[in-house]
């Protein structure tokens, strides 16, 4: 039997806690026998879900961050907060990764200081699959740094590969730069720098990609700043919510149309779960000592246990150790 | 009868030229009785077609720039290309309105160098609308400039609410600033320099876009630099084409899905159309002294037929003037 994995899990985190968190556990640790969780939350939620639970661990946390608080400050102010709390059980080695539904901000406040970078990282990134039509691209970063300079860049390439490779079986991932043209002499200044930073720095490197290439499979990996990169992630995902619309008023626009939707309608609801985020799992941080993954607010019970499970995957494939042996390889070329 | 307008078209550009420019010009011709055309290209092209049609004349172009060309480049280079040519005769006031569906580079050079900017204009942007759900939404800038300054945004919103209110119709046009929260203080460096500027200085702005708002309506106009309104723009364009790519995969996995396929088919065919840029008739370039409309590179005739009839009516709302004039009411205030 493989090695139990133990994931921090915060139960205050999300629009529907700590109901789906609690549900989200359960079904994680019914489905993935070498999964143990560490509930962090309140102790009136944690503690009797613990006891009832196997492979089950409660960890109590007076506080919680709300979604609207100023990520650094709070991570600050609130130190028995779930996020911080679950954040300290993987630096203390009580834990190996560290999931939560709760704000982004603070999740990346919490694991950047209290379970640390990666000895080399510059700036952890966040990363998101996107499902692309035949094979996924994971873009990063989403969000972590607003403004990069373009070594961050380079750092985001040599972690996606690392992550596609460790994680999704990718064996030479090709990594993109997202860009507004495929020719290395498009862009904005600060594109044609990383451009050069990337080819130089990056063996992954294979070019520029453009906005329609993060859903068309060209790319394993694209990397961006996060002040792009974010804006793009809530595109697609705005885009695919509005197409949608779209369909469901042609659906009902007419007794035809009715019947013919009812013959679809199963088949369509798998390529609309397809490309939902929540099948992925969460955002991985990467760059940090440990397996972090956040999930979106909106996640539910199956979101969560993916979430959980993707963590404990990739500290399995030990991601963030592979992430710090590559690095000192590259630097070394 | 409504006043003749005279629009240069650029018979020459696209992947399908000149086939689809000379049957767009037909039909716009044939559907709007107040417009003229003069067909800009090589003289064998352009002389038997004026010949053949009424309120056509020909002018003939002796060079076609590539769309693979250095766009600033060629348009020093090839002074009687078609697109210099256009631009030209709007300059001259022999046409009030060019359209191209050939290199957008090339447009946007020559009609800042040769028709020119509108006093006042720091830069020129491109527009793009995207079909958003219940209303659309101007994008701009979505390529003309890479690299911005935030007082360029200020004007891009400016001119933005002008395009919407004059041909939209929209009384009261609400522009945001495409960032990554709906809080003013989030977002990089230059959008929180952004936030500032647009606050200060433009009466219609009604802060922070997020991407997701891009396609549900919540804005009239959405302002950003070109590296990231273009980035946005394909990421857009690639996600409904991906999405379209696993809806007739659902529709063609089993007999049951075909027949339902058969019966909603011609109803999501409308919704694929709607969400075309093609509908919109080209991306306007705000900023010039005319009305210069640039093509999508696949334009058929029907777009080219749209983008022609738009860039009439802009000429007729007098965008360029509503703009000169706003821009000395703005800077008034």
């Amino acid at each position: 039997m493989a090695e139990l994995v133990t994931i921090a899990v915060d139960v205050m985190g999300g629009d529907n806690a700590p109901a789906a968190a609690l549900e989200g556990i359960e079904r994680a640790l019914a489905e993935n026998p070498n999964i143990r969780v560490i509930a962090c939350g309140l102790p009136e939620v944690v503690q009797p879900f613990a006891a009832s639970h196997e492979r089950c661990e409660a960890q109590p946390a007076s506080e919680v961050i709300a979604m609207d608080e100023h990520p650094a400050n709070a991570v600050r102010r609130k130190k028995d907060s779930s996020i911080v709390v679950g954040c300290r059980l993987v630096k203390e080695g009580r834990a190996q990764g560290f999931f939560s539904a709760g704000s982004t901000g603070a999740c990346l406040s919490a694991a950047t200081l209290v379970v640390g970078r990666i000895k080399g990282i510059k700036r952890p990134a966040l990363g998101q699959i996107l499902p692309g039509y035949g094979k996924p691209t994971l873009l990063l970063d989403v969000g972590a740094n607003a403004d990069c300079k373009p070594e961050y860049l380079v750092q985001f390439g040599l972690m996606g590969a690392v992550y596609m490779r460790q994680l999704m079986g990718v064996a030479s991932p090709k990594v993109g730069l997202l860009n507004i043209g495929e020719e290395p002499e498009k862009g904005s200044e600060f594109a044609l720098e990383c451009h050069q930073q990337l080819a130089q720095h990056l063996s992954a490197f294979g070019g520029n990609a453009e906005g329609r290439d993060l859903l068309n499979g060209s790319f394993d990996v694209v990397v961006t700043d996060g002040f792009t990169g974010n804006v793009v992630l809530k595109t697609v995902e705005g885009a695919s919510k509005t197409l949608f619309k779209y369909i469901k008023d042609v659906f009902m626009s007419s007794p035809k149309t009715k019947v013919g939707a009812l013959l679809v309608k199963a088949d369509l609801a798998e390529v609309k779960a397809k490309l939902s985020p929540d099948t992925y799992g969460g955002a991985p941080l990467l760059g940090v000592k440990g397996a972090v993954l956040v999930g979106h607010g909106s996640s539910g019970a199956e979101a969560i246990a993916n979430g959980i499970a993707k963590a404990a995957e990739t500290v399995q494939a030990d991601v963030a150790g592979v992430i710090a042996a590559t690095l000192g390889e590259e630097d070394a070329r």
